[in-house]
């Protein structure tokens, strides 16, 4: 089968900013929870990129000056990383460096719900969900509808599911690579928010390197799972991927409308 | 070898209630110590449950109400993780939410022999622990006292070592699966903790929900050990054995009396 | 290509002191980052060690008490980690319980920096680090500048890098085994930094405790390599390499000089 043309070129610059990644090896400084943190930085470290994590109120400004990208996450928040999350975005809109939110199970936590949507008032660029948080967001997972959500706010949503949606209420791509497995892994998204702060890092459009991460994130796990007799050699492997994964690849197995 | 009639008996129990749990996808809260929270939640999604972790005093509440399920770890014990055991559990009991508490290395630290007895009085439906921790809880790792203890308390006492041993004082059982190779791997007796919760969450005897999820866990270890070269290979191959451990499995390799 | 007589001597020390750990299986407590925890246990475990973590202030004399060597790494470092930090330090000492300061990131934040300085004070018996990291607190990370300020303070430094160099001043040795592969995996040094605190435990000088650790850390990881594809397979292999590595194959495979 021939590759369709959004996939084509989504695959392209998926291409060059992996290349870009790999050469540049940017700064991410990732806000995350204790049981997402080691997959979230092997996944960045494996990918080319340079993790770093500490939640210290006392220490976050000096090393968001240090990244050239931010991720905050609100999974398992205690109140210490709640306040590094303010610094830290303060810094990072201070200094202009690109910034992503995902707000892991803000259907399930008023206090996240509320922190949620104060941070969504300090511009980051992409916000990065599953499609059930996408849901209690947006009050919707509909293509057109979530658009229309990211449009209006001026940021990029991407959201996760067995086809994932990029849009930035302009363009819009639905990316079909990726595999089930990964559902049965635990912290596969929050990682894969991580590895898009590595994609933001080094890439100025927003809505392309969310869905160029997307991209290469789905391959990467695809490939994975060829391997894979289930989700613990998967996890291996994902890493494997991410580390090895061409241009030709990304090129031959990209599933975009 | 023909399997005894308590493994036939045992292993045919197991299988249901793990179809059950692959069914039902059980929501799982684990409060555990960060070295033991990715594995843990690793082991809960690979069988099929659906783990969340966070020890937040004011969001902890929210996510007990909305799960099936309580683990109580006690290992690296922080202030806000006793505060929020103590939370968790209250809401536990309001709701008729079963709840385990695995007690990690009471015998190193007042401050958790102390929460250990407190908690105690609340009504787990299962203690789970190694011989050790048991002997310091119990005074022996005997079955004949753990047993006359388990009645007493009114509760069920989940002992692993290289046989593990479930009773409620009325019924007991010995289980001989497993590999010693697990341990060489760290928190895998927190993983088997966090996983005991997803059996709890789906079948309403806590001693045979015990014993069943002791058997899969042993069963999926020894499976994964064959392919193992160490501990590391182990560790994915663990996770793929429980994602893909069928009852006919389970049925062929049950070791109990 | 035979051994040199600086391999040949330090692969049968390691060999001697690797055998002696497995059959001791000394207790290490660790202060560690959550994203280096796991990865930091299980290499222990695998080696044949028994990991202990807690950092809570109340807790950690005990536990620093039961141990035999302690580990004291500043990533991610938070405020009862500090505390907890001096009190175990403090406790070391009292029991004179070899131990280890790796001083993480100390160059990107002023207040590891001080931490760090003021720990100096305390008489570890070891600082491991990397040469980012050296240059910061040393002033370089040549050979001769290292061995003079490790004479200086009376410690041993073990700083890893393409070439790993041990030295207290009077005896210096550089390491060259390994693999690149290791920098695309994280927490890979402060596990390294975990292992070194378990040679402390069971070799009373630790010069050779530290030379010897390196060498059987990069011996376990150049022949993981050779069976992984990427950085995922390489952490599973590097677990089995450790678990499973004979005074045979150190002796083989030490390059040092």
């Amino acid at each position: 089968m021939q590759p369709s043309d959004p996939a084509r070129a989504l695959s392209h610059r998926a291409g060059e900013i992996l290349e870009r990644l790999r050469r540049l090896r940017p700064r991410v400084h990732v806000l995350t929870s204790p049981v997402a943190a080691q997959r979230s930085a092997d996944v960045l470290t494996a990918a080319g990129a340079i993790p770093s994590m500490t939640i210290r109120v006392r220490d976050v400004v000096d090393f968001v000056r240090a990244a050239d990208a931010l991720v905050v996450n609100l999974g398992m928040l205690d109140a210490e990383r709640e306040l590094a999350a303010r610094l830290a975005v303060g810094q990072a809109i201070r200094r202009r460096t690109p910034w992503l939110l995902d707000p892991v199970k803000l259907e399930l936590s008023g206090a996240r719900n509320t922190l949620t949507h104060e941070l969504l008032a300090q511009s980051p660029r992409v916000v990065r969900l599953n499609r059930c948080e996408a849901t209690a967001l947006v009050g919707s997972s509909e293509p057109e509808v979530v658009a229309a959500w990211a449009r209006r706010a001026g940021l990029v949503l991407a959201v996760s599911g067995p086809t994932d949606l990029v849009t930035d209420g302009r363009r819009t791509l639905e990316i079909g690579n990726g595999t089930a497995l990964l559902d049965r892994l635990t912290a596969t998204g929050c990682a894969l928010s991580a590895l898009t702060g590595a994609f933001l890092a080094v890439h100025g459009d927003p809505f392309e390197a969310a869905a160029a991460c997307t991209l290469v994130y789905g391959v990467a796990a695809e490939v994975a799972a060829f391997e894979a007799a289930g989700p613990g050699t998967l996890a291996a492997r994902l890493l494997d991927s991410l580390y090895a994964l061409t241009p030709t690849l990304l090129h031959e197995r990209a599933r975009v409308r």
